[in-house]
């Protein structure tokens, strides 16, 4: 089955952009999945192709206007009915690990791109099957390169796109956690090696080694993460001692 | 003075992707901003060019080395001796719309982008000065689709990017709230009006409807910026009825 990604923009060239190389690339040559793009302008109804206005009550920027933003979500759903469709806005929702497991394991996503200073509210409560997403606590441009992203992580998960099976499960956010540091050859870099366990070969020992430093990183660098969590506390001692390395 | 953005990746060509066009496009164009890409396998020491190997202590995927990461890392440094350095990792402190205010209001910014597993931790151990940054709680196939995120919200902060000059200072997240919701026109939509109070001409209603809008929504949608925020809480019975909406 192939997921089919539709975007809603006003930068269609802006895709695949990224995704049209590496582990993504590759998958949209083997037809994992499958990339649509709509031209939001091609719903203005009038003849000089509008899609934004002046904010209602004035202020910088320009608003996108809901009749030709409805227009073209219409037609998405027309082509894609079974889709879930994002509209990515810094007022949305902040996508988790999890959402993105549950899109990428079905039939597709249709992400709805905005410039500007934004959507007129009104296709919200018009559309209430759009759901808000927000990417980051950063302000784009645009919709377009958290469309990106989006896609890229959902694409990771199809089936066949990994190279190792259980790549995709243990991984940052995947069980709530950051994941554990990693370590390569060389054995020894610039006077530092690689931890003990890691080379003892007990496999018993580097998982509990690697489940205390998944837990201890959460805790110290994301306590947010680590509280929605709700383990139980690591060691006050080692967590002070990891303290002064971050 | 250019904002210079230098990226260390294995797939240079996937940038400045996106940012080619519209806001960015313009802006590289101008040289407001510059683009440097380093290829980070320039710099293994091997002849077969291997930048990662095989986890120590097992486990799925690969690890970027340590010692071809940090000789791209230094040459970075060496052409770019004042910009901030970013990694781009999931193990990394969420970035911020401060951070990202900070880092446009700078030099340039450096940013070094993985792929597989991860990064050889040793090289964040000998090279402190290299943030670890993450976009958002999702795993991307690599750093790359995050550094074009981060890099467009810095480059339409840079002076003379965008049309409006406060443009950049009333919108989500520059207060720590969530951004009140527009509307523009059409008058009456699919049955639905512009809020009457946008319609007044009086800029104090106006003003304070907006700001109450942009802390209930930011109560209700999201909670953890609220906290933050520290703001008294809004009235449960407004806060009750916005949340049918939601």
């Amino acid at each position: 089955m192939t997921f089919a990604a539709t975007i809603l923009t006003l930068y269609p060239e802006m895709f695949p952009g990224p995704l049209r190389l590496s582990l993504a690339g590759r998958a949209l040559e083997e037809q994992r999945w499958s990339l649509d793009t709509i031209q939001i302008r091609d719903f203005s109804q009038d003849k000089h192709r509008t899609v934004d206005d002046t904010p209602a009550g004035g202020g910088a920027g320009m608003v996108l206007k809901a009749d030709v933003l409805a227009a073209a979500v219409d037609h998405a759903r027309m082509l894609q009915p079974k889709t879930p469709i994002l509209a990515m806005t810094p007022r949305g929702k902040p996508i988790t690990q999890q959402r993105i497991r549950e899109l990428a394991a079905g039939p597709g996503v249709t992400i709805l791109c905005g410039r500007f200073e934004g959507f007129d509210e009104r296709l919200f409560e018009a559309r209430p099957e759009i759901e808000q997403v927000s990417l980051a606590d950063v302000v784009l441009s645009g919709g377009e390169p958290a469309a990106l992203a989006i896609l890229d992580a959902c694409i990771r998960l199809l089936p066949g796109v990994m190279g190792a099976p259980d790549s995709g499960a243990e991984e940052s956010f995947e069980e709530g956690l950051l994941e554990y540091p990693q370590y390569t050859r060389p054995q020894e870099w610039e006077g530092r090696t690689i931890p003990e366990v890691l080379r003892s070969g007990d496999h018993a020992k580097i998982a509990a080694w690697r489940k205390a430093r998944s837990e201890e990183d959460t805790r110290l660098r994301r306590p947010d993460l680590w509280e929605r969590h709700g383990g139980d506390p690591v060691q006050p001692a080692s967590g002070a001692q990891r303290e002064e390395e971050g």
